[in-house]
């Protein structure tokens, strides 16, 4: 129950809310982050967090595993251990440590990037009828379920080139949303994306961008703004970015001009 | 330059971008975290991170100052070091240690705010008329400068129980807005926050609520609606909290229920 206080007075009306619990993400047994996360689709949040972070390096995901030794039964199901029996690196805690001799800024972080990733091919957008991207909203819609209910909370979903939908995530975090559609595509052997595009709720940060390049998506496309350095790195990847998609319009920020 | 797609074709048209840099706060000396921002009001970010996430401990923040030690004049600017003289305890990296034996779980995190915070005094949230703080949107909405310019980046601000607005602070992280504007405060000796409500565009999650109780805002008032785990801890926290709040109504989520 809430109290709405408007015009009308003050009165006690039922009211839904989204849940927002940690979780605590494992790789091989060692703790590489806690997120405050929509409880759901754990495994995939946990798996998809270590491809597109990097972490995997490439090592396949052997199983996903709850692994809480709380004594209360709420805690069990707040740990999750992604396993590769060792053939991932070990990680290491990046809080605190240096970045290298080039410096820490925008500009870096993309060459960061383009380090550990391959540019896309920029033909695979192509497959992608711009109607087709800028109508994604209302073809997500119908599928967020806890949106719905709670009117507050981010989806990400992955796309063909036909709009249909093929997966929807939504979480209270929008990197933890993307991150369980990637995880997702990741446990069922569907990556690289590249015959995907990325829908995400809200706005397309660097770490959107990153993570979608990270999976292979070719196209990206957010219902509010890229910033400045998402725009940059899209660019860099190859990807198609679209963002302020609403109405059956939207803005191409990436390539920086559409050909023909 | 963006390209805009819709019903009435294909045009090139101008467009400002959120500008989103990485910032690496160091205390002490000692790297802490490093967050995607966007650049302005630096030291009260890097100060009000420090404090909000209980890194000071108590201690006084002696100076901020930018330490960055790259050749590029870029990269100076995204490294601040906030000091106290070594009388803030030395951080450890948090990434990859274990949790309390109670368990990882939402009332944990709450219980561990418990431990580091004083409740507030739930009287001095009496002193701001709810038709005051439902009016905060349209108040704050005439200072944010950036949102005008890009329609996209999230605002935290700081008000009186007038509705006046003293502090207005925005940036690409709901996060990093709440921590400049907490961070003016400390920098200008005006913690604890007990005679100011806060204000944020977005959501109100548990980090939000969690960095307002160590600032001592008795009221927080969000645009769009707070996480279960969120009211949970305002109503343990003594705060009033207000989400929705949108055309001179909100719903009221803590405490449980109004007085009289």
């Amino acid at each position: 129950m809430t109290t709405r206080v408007d015009e009308h007075g003050v009165r006690r009306r039922p009211d839904a809310l989204i849940v927002e619990e940690p979780l605590a993400i494992e790789l091989d047994g060692q703790r590489v982050t806690t997120t405050m996360r929509t409880p759901g689709h754990d495994f995939e949040l946990a798996a998809g967090f270590c491809f597109t972070e990097g972490l995997l390096a490439g090592a396949p995901v052997q199983t996903c595993r709850y692994c809480g030794t709380g004594s209360a039964v709420e805690t069990e199901f707040n740990v999750v251990s992604v396993e590769t029996g060792g053939v991932a690196p070990v990680p290491t805690p990046r809080l605190g440590t240096t970045t290298s001799s080039c410096g820490l800024c925008g500009s870096a972080s993309i060459d960061e990037l383009c380090e550990r990733l391959a540019p896309l091919d920029p033909t695979l957008a192509t497959a992608f009828p711009l109607e087709v991207v800028a109508s994604l909203p209302d073809r997500a819609l119908g599928q967020q379920a806890l949106f719905a209910e709670t009117g507050a909370v981010h989806a990400a979903a992955a796309f063909d080139p036909t709009g249909e939908v093929l997966v929807v995530r939504e979480d209270v975090g929008r990197h933890n949303a993307v991150d369980k559609v990637v995880g997702k595509l990741l446990l069922e052997g569907a990556l690289p994306a590249s015959a995907l595009g990325l829908y995400v709720s809200g706005r397309a940060s660097f770490e959107i961008v990153q993570k979608a390049w990270a999976a292979g998506f070719p196209v990206v496309v957010a219902v509010s703004a890229p910033t400045a350095l998402a725009v940059d790195t899209a660019r860099r990847a190859g990807m198609l970015l679209g963002g302020f998609v609403r109405d059956g319009g939207m803005n191409v920020y990436a390539p920086e001009r559409l050909p023909g």
